[in-house]
């Protein structure tokens, strides 16, 4: 399978691109159509690498917009847990559906999610043909027989099949250190390192939750998950708000990953991540949305935005995280972060991308597309997605989108 | 003329909705279609009110990503002021067209313009068929012969001739104290007050601005417009970032509107509004974008999502600025601030607003549509638009599309 993007812009300039099987072939000012088996004309359309979304729930699609502007607590206990508690395998499959309905429609290609029922959701994305890590969260609240059952359930999701594994990889996760056990996580931590695995944790949200890891174990979350050898250059940390400054030499040392969710960080009053200062002491920056119940949009543009302004507000010095570097975390460094050899277009690397037109009046003017893709475009500007060398979207639209949104509103009365 | 929206859901139910001439004239279960001259069909659209976007330079549309991430004055001097150097009035009225269009787009129906050149930009206005406040700014950079010749200017823009006096107000505009004298400021304010106008003022955007005020005149920058007789009902403050209780209080009492551009304030690192504690002062607030510039996206989408999600970080609490209070905001607190007795989709009220695709996967579920449209939505669900009763846009397209993005190509060669 061969595809040519016939007189694409790349750089400014026009050119053809050529992708063979999954991987860019040629770049080059002219290729000859009938070289391949496919031909797009993308006159009037801009190549930009996909996005990489370091960090979301996808399934929690279905609670969009059910309890906003509330506190955490009562946010959780009264809207989300209860819809949850309704929420089996096939709901799950139908709202990690429709989140990458969303996703597809701005430009992204990858998703790292943590959520329950794996088969389910690796179904849905060999289905769609976007890129994932599915994880299985290790969650016990301290119950031993909770750790127990968790354990067994780690070791079956090792041997659980992958329906695509060019597409997806399969992790494990810790969900935090105030819901998991220290037996659990360094039982998850020592699995991911026995089967070279990445290792996912939300850490360091809230200051909260630093404070009581304080009360509780005398040191913060990252001290605590580093004396449970829980990281490495496998482990990706979500959030990270809350970092002094032993923590970040513990990160930069270990190799740590972060994510960082300006979005819900901000939406739940959590705190702003320290962009510039981590960014500036060595550490590898991607980026997340988290899910739609605390965003409420799985848009990279917005997240992009957001992620560059907050950073600017955060370090008061508005040349911070500029649009150049938040591109590159946002695509390139989200990327590598999941070993995944793509993130720019260039020969030899995976072919995951978007095309996005050029005369949609938030690309113009096009003195910097860069800085366009970053502050000004928003999911509107997508017209093409390809991840893999496979077309996932032309002209804004999916092939089973009706059916997508049929199964949603279905889903949603059940768990109404 | 009349106009029937046939299928039309209003805070979730289908209803027939009539426009007679500029104004909602009838909301009902359903009306006769051959009643009215034209009927559309707005099954799977939803009806909302349009924006009011209070604050922004529309012509500079044409620098967009022109100088990104610099410090303010570097990117003023060398990044703006060349180019806006090579501005004229065919170039205003091409960048006011070109943000425009961007604003229908995004579901705009007003925005209230500080910039040169009002004819051409009354012209653009009256072309497109959008409501604005089309302001002459008062700038002397404390230069007796400028503020001569500003004041013959300010009188000369009263006789200006208004192309269409239902969609354009004309409103007067002091740029700021630290640009302009207090001469001028007095002159143009009193002008205000004798002519019935409004006054459109950039304050207390930045800390410099505010210490430097102190330095020079001993007081805030409110304080200072206050004791110059530049406060009042009919008074707009732009930005309003720092403010100290005495301002406040000045404020609440000479029922003073401001308006939060939170985009352009995290952007430049000016810092946050306070919005929850202003909004709880009972001041009036309408939400702006600001110029493209420093935004760099004229969106409302954006601009909502960005001032309910840095309020909850401002004031540490996820229960400040509500989606419906934001929406609110954009909305009707827009239209009544500028005295359009729109705002909200009512029997009686001009008829401006949009018709959003309810199956967009940006508004589903639709457990809350406004928190939808405020923390999710983008300018992708936008289908529809009409201002004054008049249809703008349909199928997300204009009818001038092609002309006005044309005409921006062709200006933006003469300005690189």
């Amino acid at each position: 399978m061969s595809l040519i993007l016939k007189n694409v812009i790349l750089n400014k300039k026009p050119c053809d691109i050529k992708i063979e099987k999954c991987r860019f072939a040629q770049i080059a000012p002219a290729i000859t159509p009938n070289s391949a088996d496919e031909v797009i004309d993308a006159t009037g359309k801009a190549i930009f690498p996909g996005f990489y979304n370091l960090h979301t729930h996808a399934a929690m699609s279905l609670l969009k917009g059910m309890g906003d502007d509330k506190e955490l607590f009562s946010w959780l206990s009264k809207d989300i847990w209860p819809r949850e508690a309704k929420f089996n395998a096939d709901i799950i499959y139908t709202g990690t559906k429709l989140a990458m309905l969303e996703m597809a429609k701005s430009g992204t290609v990858f998703f790292s999610d943590m959520y329950f029922e794996q088969a389910a959701i690796m179904k849905a994305v060999a289905e769609m043909g976007l890129r994932s890590a599915v994880s299985i969260v290790g969650f016990d609240m301290f119950d031993e027989k909770q750790t127990a059952q968790k354990m067994e359930a780690i070791k079956a999701f090792l041997d659980l099949e992958n329906p695509n594994p060019d597409l997806i990889k399969k992790v494990l996760a810790v969900h935090s250190v105030y819901t998991v056990s220290a037996k659990l996580i360094e039982y998850t931590a020592q699995t991911a390192r026995d089967n070279n695995m990445m290792l996912h944790i939300h850490a360091s949200e809230t200051k909260k939750e630093v404070d009581d890891c304080k009360k509780e174990h005398g040191c913060s979350p990252i001290v605590y998950l580093e004396s449970l050898g829980a990281l490495g250059p496998s482990t990706v940390l979500a959030h990270a708000v809350w970092l002094d400054d032993k923590d970040i030499e513990i990160i930069v040392k270990n190799q740590v990953k972060l994510v960082t969710n300006p979005g819900s960080n901000m939406k739940l009053a959590s705190g702003m991540f320290q962009f510039d200062k981590l960014s500036k002491a060595g550490c590898i920056i991607g980026l997340g949305t988290d899910g739609s119940a605390s965003n409420n949009s799985l848009s990279m543009f917005d997240e992009m935005k957001m992620c560059s302004l907050s950073a600017k507000i955060q370090a008061n010095d508005p040349t911070a995280a500029s649009a150049e570097e938040v591109f590159t975390v946002a695509t390139r460094n989200g990327a590598q972060m999941m070993g995944i050899d793509a993130g720019t277009i260039e020969v030899g690397k995976l072919a995951d991308c978007m095309l996005v037109n050029i005369d949609n009046p938030l690309m113009i003017p096009d003195n910097n597309p860069i800085s366009n893709m970053v502050y000004a475009a928003d999911s509107s500007v997508v017209d093409t997605l390809i991840c893999n060398g496979k077309v996932i979207m032309q002209n804004h639209r999916l092939a089973d989108e009706e059916e997508i949104l049929a199964q949603a509103k279905t889903a949603l009365k059940y768990i109404d």
